[in-house]
């Protein structure tokens, strides 16, 4: 999460980049055979300067990148807790993610992705024992990451504190939680806690949430995948909440 | 789908697969340095037949599979739609899934996945334009893809049309459907169409749904991933069929 730039590939990841987050893309690359004329006018009306494309050193060769590869400063996507705290209005009874060791990319991508379809408003992700908002994070998210506001926090359970502090309602999300889904109102500001896809929420951080949630399975399953979990929880959230979903 | 061995690798995947489908496991192949005696001892128990395994070239350099690879023929795992229907209960309203050209491995697998979790009663793999069952996927379903009936179908229409006759009440997930997921009663036995991860489901394949089914998002996303849609449906199902959660 810390120093030096990440390489997001694919048309559409960098075109989300290019109009949603300009300021953060240092460089694009193009390939010769680029044919995405659209595209590249928008990076150049955007005056970002443009280098060849050669073979596959940024991003290695598994990544589909379509010929477009931009190198991007992360860390001025991300916000502080306390700007980001300043910025929501609370009496609208938002809703964010935390992040607790989620550490497959895909999975940080597509919780993100969830989250910003579902009217979430942010989702916070520590610093240490998470997987970085790297190019597979912002693929999988289909750009999303640069839609949503995402929030570098330090120590779990110090970050739960304050937002305790500030009104909000800890969700943990933990397969043998007490609470079923199906029952739970969200009436008050929420964070969605998801847990590491191998040993979950850490025991601190269970004591500190308010409620454990579980989504009720059929007994041959052990659990579910973290991002279909989260996702199913941020669309319960959501059916309560019609009016997140408005721009 | 057709001809030659599979190979599945890691300890969850292979410890499945021998519990509970041995009848396809053909071979296990142990690295000199696995350390899991009680894994071992249940292949032994089922007479298995143990090989060395010698690097990566069964799997490739990417797959983690910590020290044991299984061969599997999963033809032999897959039913008819015939065989299957037939074992179906159909006075109990069950849920199926029918996936239509979903081309990612891991959206297969997490598809499988939250489909055991949420009750329903199998997976409709179509023969052509969808990812077949490789390694991959049995790893992204957690195992999933031996407790829950997978079903090999030829053409996605025609299949269809039988359900239809049996009574089944076709579902499409489709970003711009006509009824809101928060509306919908499942009252009659059900098959979710999942479509391709780009183009969705197929416009022949949307003319036979009774409903297209769209999950209410902020309009600052365009789609939600293909897994994590499906997953909040089959939810949404499971939350008005409580009784298929029992074993």
């Amino acid at each position: 999460m810390k120093g030096g730039p990440v390489y997001i590939y694919g048309k559409h990841a960098v075109a989300e980049a290019v109009e949603y987050a300009p300021h953060i893309v240092k460089k694009v690359f193009i390939a010769p055979n680029f044919d995405d004329e659209k595209l590249r006018a928008r990076v150049t009306k955007r005056n970002i300067s443009i280098s060849a494309l050669k073979g596959t050193d940024l991003v290695g060769e598994n990544a589909v990148h379509q010929g477009i590869v931009a190198s991007v400063e992360v860390d001025r996507l991300l916000l502080t807790l306390e700007d980001f705290l300043e910025s929501l209005d609370l009496s609208k009874k938002p809703a964010l993610a935390l992040l607790g060791e989620v550490q497959d990319p895909h999975n940080v991508g597509a919780i993100i992705r969830s989250a910003a379809a579902m009217g979430l408003s942010g989702v916070l992700l520590p610093k240490d024992r998470t997987a970085p908002v790297t190019g597979a994070v912002v693929k999988t998210s289909a750009g999303m990451a640069f839609r949503i506001p995402l929030v570098s926090v330090g120590n779990v359970n110090q970050t739960l504190r304050i937002l305790k502090d500030k009104g909000f309602w800890i969700y943990g999300l933990a397969g043998e939680g007490a609470t079923s889904l199906p029952e739970e109102k969200f009436t008050e500001p929420s964070v969605f806690v998801v847990g590491n896809e191998g040993h979950g929420i850490r025991e601190k951080t269970e004591d500190l949430c308010d409620i454990l949630l579980k989504i009720p399975m059929h007994p041959r399953t052990e659990s579910l995948n973290a991002a279909a979990s989260a996702g199913i929880v941020f669309y319960k959230w959501s059916e309560q909440h019609p009016e997140a979903l408005s721009a």
